[in-house]
Order: structure tokens, then C-alpha cells, then sequence
């Protein structure tokens, strides 16, 4: 896939209007899958987000506007979630985008045709619930920011910030599958062990340190046997798309119970991710280098290190946090953005995570999901989480209200968004990964 | 349930002659679920171990003899996993208990009519395949033996070996549910990243410290939502039953890749269980108090203290590991045992790991696994893994050939067994947990 497919040509237009708006995430170039619900339906189906509307796949391939694809495809587009679709792999899945995008558009045949089969085959974003787009098998964390981890590291370790193993290692370690869920999700702050006096036992009881990281998901497609590995070469192919991920962290809890074995409760209440999966297609014109390693620095052992994905294994996608509390909210005031990253500084490539991931035979399966880790960067204005930009509550935050925060309070919405936009390429959205922090029960 | 119940009468007989057996670890007064699958099936089936055989469920539901089982269950029983009567939860697979051990007693009716079905109902169980009993959602893995953590942080941190958060919270992580194996499955020797030379770069290779790790696992029944707890007293009704599980380990890529987030590579390319679940309603007569803290240690905080899991909250249950190198098993010798533990020295019981594993809000699902941490006593008999047996190598263990062992060797058979027995009785076994180690690829 270049920048030269069709389906990215930046002239091209959707006969849904609200897909040309300026600033839309979701112009006909992007296309991202995702799962939803109708009010009047139990069962999810499968949908490709076109400006404010969603494309029903299930009524596509009913009204057979989808008879061109495959019917393996035309099954996993019948689906309730997207691991049928990710289990058959990118090729198939650029089918779809190529059927939809010509469907979408608005000089083609299908086009002027589809367009008046409207109120089948579309639906209003707002009108719908968006799902966790597929089920998870497993869900691994990553840890690809050196400057985040130099960060934190410098905070808990202060005499050795960077552990030995970090620039030879892609760090990670397993999450939790079964409490990831979609946008808009309410966060309940958790009640968990910490220990506010070094000299008293520790108190169970709520968080008073809650906190959010800003990180890219990646979906995986494909499967992989237990006892098998994936070259590095080839790392890249079970990569199916991107999402927002906010890993949630009460980083109290986490500093009293993290060693030896790592964060556990931690982290395990919640993880949000935005339920529209960006393609590899799609953010094709926005393929950078891998972050470049600074002089010094070990070259990646050779498992890891291959001369495609240190040419094009990064992306160019910018990422912004914004927070607006209850009392912004009730007096109208916009969210306040926190910070504003790009994870083209991020020391590690997803192709070197899923090759590490298995480089011991772990199986890797299509629906599973992986976690970039805390997106920060060189400067303060780019610090993915809370526990960094208030360095660890010593400078808190003033919001616009003269309230301030250290951590999140309740009631407090957190706001992540990404995009790619450059010269000569459309605009490339990932869509809202949203939560509102609610008092602990 | 007490041990006054009728399917735990010493006395009782089975008309399957070799569940009357001494020494088996499936008499009638055990009946653990599993599944399993016939050659000539691609689908799987629930199935309930007596002696050598298997009762098939779904045969049991469709010749009428499981009729007087709720809709819902009989349901369950011609389910492809155990999920859905984990789902139901205890009350109802006691259900199925009381049926089947009414069907398999030599003395009843029921059994008398049975018997005349015996092609029907029953299958040996050499003929079939036994598979992961459950989908399990998620992994976790705990670290419940104050004993092993000692040991095993005596190593790694000699100054500070048992960290000062082990008596106050019950450490666990995130493992791999993907690789979850089921007994016999071969396990492959992971490559990964270790440094033997620590004044040198990391190398990428086959492990040179592979490890079993012996535990119990928990499987779990019910369901919680996200942002509920499950108080102490009420957590033991989480727990649907136990198996054996091994959690393999690679000790150099452990110690490497460990700090900070906790052990990944090390531990996900495996992790083998013991296909049957004994169920706790089996367990009723070795139910013992908790673990007794030492003086001086603190008590549980109050969400993990509750005063009959102090009384019953543990398990009489003897384990022992043993070992057959390739060698041993070419010249007839009988392996070796290399330990016996008893979890009845376990720091915190399993409704302690449960109430803590939701008090932060986390769901658990039915068919979520839970592993103990290894299972090892004061002693240095009682050890459950090599790494505290050969003290990291530096006391390697000689077998019967006059091969030694620091660590695990291709084509090393490790078998691991568990077992309840009294006075007064029934003897209650776990099956096999075993693995062939096979060279790295």
C-alpha cells in the first residue's frame, strides 16, 4: 500500500457531506473499522466510520452492495465484533476499505448508487453505542517512551532513572483484558492498598492518585502458534490498526504494590480505548522513520532490528490530552489541553514490540491488543500522564476555574485525541477516547 | 456443603470397578470436571473423571439420565467448555455432582440403570484427548508462599529479601492466557534475551535457565462487573475449583527483562495446567484454617480478613514434583521425586486473592485462572521450583543416571501430582500436570 492508492487520494470526495468537512477525523481516506450498536438491537455490528455517519457493513452485504467481496470477508463483515475480520488478516481487510471507499465516494457508479440507498446502508454516529471492537484475548502494555520511562524512573529510582535493561528491551508487561472498554465509559476511581505514612501500615481505601496515560493501542490480526516466533521482517503484517488507549493508573496503589512482579491493581480497574481502528492503509502517507537513537545508544540486538522498519517503522500521528472538571463544565468552559505529544519519539516500533512478544513462542492471536505505553516526549508541554507533567504532584496543574490538580478528582473528564495532517495528504483521525472520573462506591 | 454430604461417604462404591481402586486419584467422591475430546470429534465435550473413565456429559443429557437437571445446566453440560456452568456458578454444578454420583454408585438405582448404559455414558480415558478446561479470560498469577518469596528474594535482593509490602498485600501480576496448556502438551525451551556476562551486551538465545514452577490454579465461577468488589466473606463463592498448574519459567530472561514491570517473556511462552477440576464441594474434608502468621506479623486489613476463611480458608493438599530426564525414561528408570509441599503453609488463602483482586473494581469472569505462586514449605524438601532446590545452580541436584540438573534439561520430563488424603476419607487426587521439555526451535 502507497500513498499512491486511490482510496488516499486527497482530492477524493464522499457523497456523505459531513465526510469533506475541514478538521473531520473521519474523511473517506480513513475508513477506520469499528463495532456498534443500534438502540433497537442486542446485537453489535460490524461499521466504518464516514465523517459523522457510520457505514452499516451487516445492511452492506445485505442489500448486496458488497457482492464483490470475498465470502469469508462477506461472513466477517456479519459479525458481532471484528476478530473474524482480523483473523482473515490485512489483505482481505484493504478489500473492504477498496469495496467502501468506492461506495463512499462521490464520482463512482456505486456512489451515485449507494447514495440513494442512504437510510440503509448509513447511520448517524450519534445515534448509536460504539463497542470495544473486538474481544480481546489478551491484552499486553508496553513501555516504548524513553522519555517517559526516564521520567519516571528518575522519580522512583532517582539514582538510576534508566534501567540497564530499557534500550535493549521492549518492556511490557500483561494487563488485563476483561475491564478494557469503549469511549465515554464512566472511570470509577478504585479503592486499593497505599500507604501515605512510610512509618504507619498501609490503609485500603480510595485512590488519591489517580492518573491517565496517553497511548496508541495497537489491534492485532492473524495468528501465530504457541512455540512460534515472528521475524522482525514480517512483524508489521499482524499489525491490523491503531486506536487511542488510556491506561488508567492510581499511582499510589501502584508505587506501594509494584514490586516485585509489576503493576497489578494498579492498572487492572480500567483501560479506555477509542473504538474506531485506524488501518495501516490510512495512515500510510503518515509512515516515518524509527526514532532515531542518540549517539551511544546500543543498536537493537538483530531479532529486533530491521532496515524496512527503522526506514518506515514510525508514525507520525500527533496526540493531545484535554481536561475539563465538573465545574469547567458547568460554567461552559472549553477543556484545557494538557499536553500535546507525537509518536514519532517513541524509542521502540510496534513491529519490534510483536517481534519481541514472540520472539520466546508466545502466540500472539487476532483480536489481541497491545499498548504503546505513556506517549511523552523531550519537553514539558508533550508529558503523557499526570505523574509526569505535575511531577508527581510537586507542581500541580491551575485550571482555568483557579482549581488545581495534582492527580484527577472526581467528576474531572479526560479527552485524548490523534490525528495525522500534512501537506498534499488528507486528514487522518482517531475520534475521542473519553472518561469521566466517578467517586469510588 | 459438609463432609456429612452423601457423595463423601468413605463407604461409597462405584459400578465403574476402577474408580474403587486404592490409590486413585478419581474416586466417586471426587468427580472433577473437565473436557475433553474424542479422535473421530472435532468438538469437544464436558466430561466428569471416575477412575479410569470419563463420564460423558453430553451423552448423559441426551440418553435422558441428567433429566432431572435444570434446563440451564443440562445446557451447560452440552456446552464445548466448562465456561457456562462456571457461568451458573457452584450451586448448580453441585447439581451435576449429586446427579452424577447418584448415576455412578454401585448401591442405586440409578446407577444399576446405568450401568446397562455403560457404552453410552462412559469412554476410557486413555482413548480420548484432554483439553483447558475453561476459555480463560484472563490469567493472573499470584506469589502466595511467604516461604518462596523469601527464598527467591534472598537471591535476587540479598540485602532485602522479602519486600515490605508482602504481608500486607497479595502479590500477584497479569499472565499470558493465550498459552495455557493443558497437561502433556510439549514445551518448547524459549529463546529470549539474557546477559550471562554482565560486563557485556545481552545475547538472544535459548534459554539456559528453564524452570517449572509448582502451583495450584483456581478456576473461577460467577461473574462481577467492572467497579465491583467481592467482600472476603463472600469470595470463596468465586472459586469453582482447582487444578495443578506449572508455571514454566526462564530464569535468565526473568532476572533481565524483570525490573521494572514484572516478568513477561520469562513466563509467557507456557503455562501448563492439570485438566480436571476438583471441585471445592470434594475438598469439604480437608478444608484447614489459614496459614498461622508467624508473631509479630500484621494482621490482614480488614478487606481481606474474614474469620471463617481464617478458620477453613485453606486446603490439605499434598504436592509433589517429579523429574525424568530422557535418559532415565530410556533405561526404565522411575523418576525422580524432587520435592513435596503441602499448600497448607500458603500466606494467603485463595479467597484473600480474590477479595484483593477485586477490590480495586476489576471484573472477573467465569473461567478466569488463577495461579498460587509456587508452592514451597520451610524446608528444603518442599521446594517448588529448581531455582530455590539448586539454589540458582549452585547446588545442582544428581539423578538416578548420575546427570546433574541446575536447571531443566531437553527432553526432561517434569510430572507433578497432587493429592488429599485422612483418616476417615475418601482420597482426593488432581490428575497428572506433566511436560516433555523439547529443544528450542
Amino acid at each position: 500500500m502507497t500513498a499512491a492508492d486511490e482510496t488516499l487520494d486527497v482530492a477524493l470526495q464522499s457523497w456523505v457531506d459531513d465526510a469533506n468537512a475541514p478538521g473531520t477525523d473521519f474523511p473517506i481516506q480513513n475508513l477506520p473499522f469499528g463495532v456498534f450498536r443500534h438502540d433497537f438491537e442486542e446485537r453489535p455490528r460490524v461499521g466504518i466510520a464516514i465523517g459523522a455517519h457510520v457505514l452499516d457493513c451487516m445492511a452492506a452485504v445485505r442489500a448486496g452492495v458488497f457482492d464483490a467481496l470475498s465470502p469469508p470477508v462477506r461472513d466477517a463483515l456479519q459479525s458481532w465484533s471484528l476478530n473474524a475480520l482480523m483473523g482473515l488478516g490485512r489483505d482481505d481487510a484493504r478489500t473492504v476499505r477498496h469495496a467502501a471507499s468506492r461506495l463512499l465516494r462521490a464520482d463512482s457508479d456505486e456512489g451515485r448508487s449507494a447514495r440513494t440507498m442512504r437510510d440503509v446502508l448509513l447511520v448517524r454516529m450519534d445515534r448509536v453505542g460504539m463497542l470495544v471492537p473486538a474481544e480481546i484475548g489478551d491484552y499486553t502494555d508496553f513501555y516504548a517512551s524513553v522519555f517517559h520511562a526516564t521520567n519516571v524512573g528518575s522519580m522512583f529510582r532517582p539514582d538510576n532513572p534508566l534501567l540497564p535493561n530499557y534500550k535493549y528491551v521492549p518492556i511490557g508487561y500483561h494487563g488485563r483484558a476483561s475491564s478494557v472498554v469503549a469511549s465515554g465509559a464512566p472511570v470509577r476511581r478504585p479503592r486499593g492498598q497505599r500507604r501515605p505514612d512510610p512509618n504507619a501500615p498501609p490503609v485500603y481505601g480510595p485512590s488519591a492518585g489517580l492518573d491517565y496515560e496517553l497511548e496508541l493501542g495497537a489491534w492485532l490480526g492473524g495468528d501465530s502458534a504457541i512455540g512460534d516466533t515472528v521475524p522482525i521482517a514480517r512483524a508489521e503484517d499482524r499489525l491490523f490498526g491503531l486506536s487511542l488507549l488510556n491506561d488508567w493508573s492510581a499511582r499510589d496503589l501502584q508505587s506501594w504494590e509494584y514490586q516485585p512482579l509489576g503493576p497489578f491493581l494498579a492498572k487492572n480497574f480500567l483501560t479506555t480505548v477509542s473504538p474506531w481502528i485506524v488501518t495501516l492503509d490510512a495512515l500510510a502517507p503518515f509512515r516515518v522513520p524509527a526514532f532515531e537513537r542518540p549517539a551511544g545508544d546500543p543498536a537493537p540486538l538483530p531479532y529486533l532490528n530491521d532496515a524496512a522498519d527503522q526506514a518506515r517503522g514510525g508514525f507520525d500521528v500527533t496526540l493531545a490530552v484535554h481536561l475539563a472538571s465538573a465545574q469547567m463544565r458547568e460554567q461552559g468552559i472549553a477543556p484545557l489541553r494538557l499536553s500535546t505529544g507525537t509518536f514519532r519519539q517513541m524509542y521502540w516500533t510496534f513491529a519490534q514490540m510483536i517481534a519481541h512478544h514472540a520472539s520466546g513462542g508466545c502466540n500472539l492471536r487476532a483480536g489481541d491488543l497491545l499498548g504503546s505505553g505513556t506517549v511523552s516526549g523531550p519537553d514539558k508541554g508533550s508529558r503523557g500522564c499526570l505523574l509526569e507533567l505535575t511531577w508527581r504532584g510537586a507542581e500541580p496543574i491551575t485550571l482555568p476555574t483557579g482549581e488545581t490538580r495534582a492527580f484527577l478528582a472526581d467528576g474531572d473528564e479526560v479527552t485524548m485525541n490523534g490525528w495525522c495532517a500534512r501537506d498534499g495528504a488528507a486528514r487522518i483521525g482517531f475520534g475521542d477516547c473519553r472518561g469521566i472520573v466517578r467517586a469510588a462506591n
